[in-house]
């Protein structure tokens, strides 16, 4: 293993770039000037989104390898500019690290990263590389095209439009609720071991994988989940075009609430229309929680939640890991989830919020 | 005082950000849904640049106050792109906050922020806002515009050239070590009364504050730097495009050794050339440095370091607050700084590496 320091900044952001090679006309020029360089496409705007990922509040890097973590921390960004409907294009990667990361370790967060940006296209063109008196921080922008006629916002729903989700919802939070389930139970045998002085079981659990078979699955959607490139370019293919959309990172309630609040309306979706994989319907049961409450606020599928005018319910219906939900009303009817039993309840947001009280 | 939990991340974001006013014709879309939009200005290219700033790194919140910390983090991306030859546009804001942050200290930071934005011409659109199990974290991305023929590179530098900085150096390095030197003496004075008992002392020492008298313009440059627009204004209205160009962030040394590795030159410089402020100067002789070495390799000056074909000599010697400090060779003749005395020495970076070892 090598010390970061013996690298310095330089050294290292030297390491990490220099076989990058840019894929896209529009990237001029990458890392290696005050700024990068970036020549617009014709008749396209600009996207611009952000995040910042923060150990212990976004990850545990006790149960997630970093190639991984490089891989979803890129990831949900390129959902960011998807869900606006367009192409992501160019990516900055800032980092800080701790003293306890080791160059071969910084390889694999940013090899992760790397992955997702030749998966869709992306040119990493810059960013900053630190230090972190504690734990490791990772800012990621990307920046993306589209046409401005092309553009879908959260506030163009309108009375009576279908409202779409893709893919299937809950198997993220299913995964984090498995990862976080074996941790502990790893923690609490290693504990027990060490201090009945068993040296030869501590060492065996630290070599062992929990089985983790029949839920992969979910551990997949958690780990590494995948901006959906797919229905945005199948919407195009089959000429529709949402009349408002976003990506759920937070979870279906919160998403859907922002989209009525900005578009001015209500919604009305069924329990029994929310798409769910077998995964997700048996780790929930395994653990006695409700499947549909970890469908509505589970978050971080970042499947795509949409909304397409009623007269395209032929096209849509069609389309494949497309599923119709609910549709969208008049702002003063509420927002409404209807349940299997008939009953009906107020959507609620309580999706992941990091900056609120527990 | 209000805990930021009470708000939670959507009536943080809300709170910092519905102000904004978007000034500049290219900013389509600010904050508010998946992405940021820009309509890039007809016959221009983007540039992007980036900085994370992390707390106990890069900034010490016992004496940096949030305000200026905001305006500082701003300004020193805003400076990247002036360094390009260009023009900022937008800006995004990243935060990730402890839970000791109130929503009070967070409106102070991103007021500095916005000041800077404002001083500049700068919209924030964008940006993240979570929470940090230990320091503050500020992560910056900055788009600026500039035609594709003015943009000035690192790699530009040729023999012969004039080699050129704005204002002075070392003064923001000066500040620093005398920040540095009051906290440590408020904090031996405060550890001794609260040894003895003194509380009348504490009290008295928590709400003085150092006389800063001969020391307010070194102070400034450290705390609240300036981005140099004013020279590549001026550069303009000359009609002198440099060569090369880049800003100083990590010293004199370090960055003009970035010039002549991308331009495959060599480089001479004079000692009695660098321009030096009288605080500067007096600072050194207070702390018993060498005041070449502190404006060598001190950093966080952020003014131009710039190359200009020596047939431009007539019109740079002209420009306000501009410096010819030496001359580029060719590659094979070395980096040397020339010394008061006539001795010649090689250049060396020594300027600041978060990532290096002690």
């Amino acid at each position: 293993m090598s010390e970061i320091a013996e690298l310095g900044e330089f050294g290292l952001i030297k390491r990490l770039t220099e076989g990058i090679e840019l894929r896209n006309e529009s990237s001029k020029k990458g890392v290696g000037d005050d700024c990068a360089v970036i020549a617009p496409t014709e008749g396209t705007v600009t996207l611009v989104t952000t995040d910042m990922l923060m150990e212990g509040v976004h990850f545990d890097l006790t149960y997630v390898p970093l190639h991984y973590l490089g891989y979803k921390a890129a990831a949900v960004n390129l959902s960011d500019i998807y869900a606006m409907n367009g192409t992501p294009r160019q990516m900055t990667v800032s980092l800080a690290l701790s003293k306890r990361f080791s160059v071969e370790a910084v390889d694999q967060l940013y090899a992760g990263i790397l992955r997702a940006c030749e998966e869709y296209g992306v040119d990493v063109v810059g960013g900053d590389t630190t230090s972190s008196l504690t734990g490791l921080a990772v800012s990621i922008t990307v920046l993306g095209e589209a046409r401005p006629e092309d553009i879908v916002y959260r506030n163009g729903a309108k009375d009576t439009d279908l409202i779409c989700v893709s893919g299937n919802l809950g198997a993220a939070y299913m995964g984090l609720q498995l990862l976080e389930r074996e941790n502990a139970v790893y923690k609490q045998q290693f504990e027990e071991a060490r201090q009945t002085g068993n040296t030869h079981l501590m060492e065996e659990l630290n070599n062992t994988q929990p089985d983790w078979a029949g839920h992969e699955y979910i551990l997949q959607r958690q780990l590494r989940p995948e901006p959906r490139a797919d229905i945005v370019k199948a919407l195009a293919a089959a000429g529709i075009r949402p009349t408002s959309m976003m990506d759920i990172s937070d979870g279906l309630s919160s998403e859907l609430l922002h989209i009525c609040t900005q578009s001015h309306v209500g919604c009305r979706i069924y329990e029994e229309r929310i798409p769910l994989d077998y995964q997700t319907a048996a780790m929930a049961e395994e653990l006695n929680m409700n499947v549909t409450t970890c469908a509505l606020n589970g978050g971080e599928d970042y499947e795509l939640l949409f909304t397409v005018p009623l007269s395209e319910n032929d096209k849509v219906s069609q389309l494949e890991d497309v599923h119709v939900i609910g549709y969208i009303t008049q702002e003063k009817l509420g927002k409404t989830l209807v349940c299997r039993d008939g009953t009906e309840m107020e959507l609620k947001a309580q999706g992941w919020n990091p900056l609120k009280a527990e």
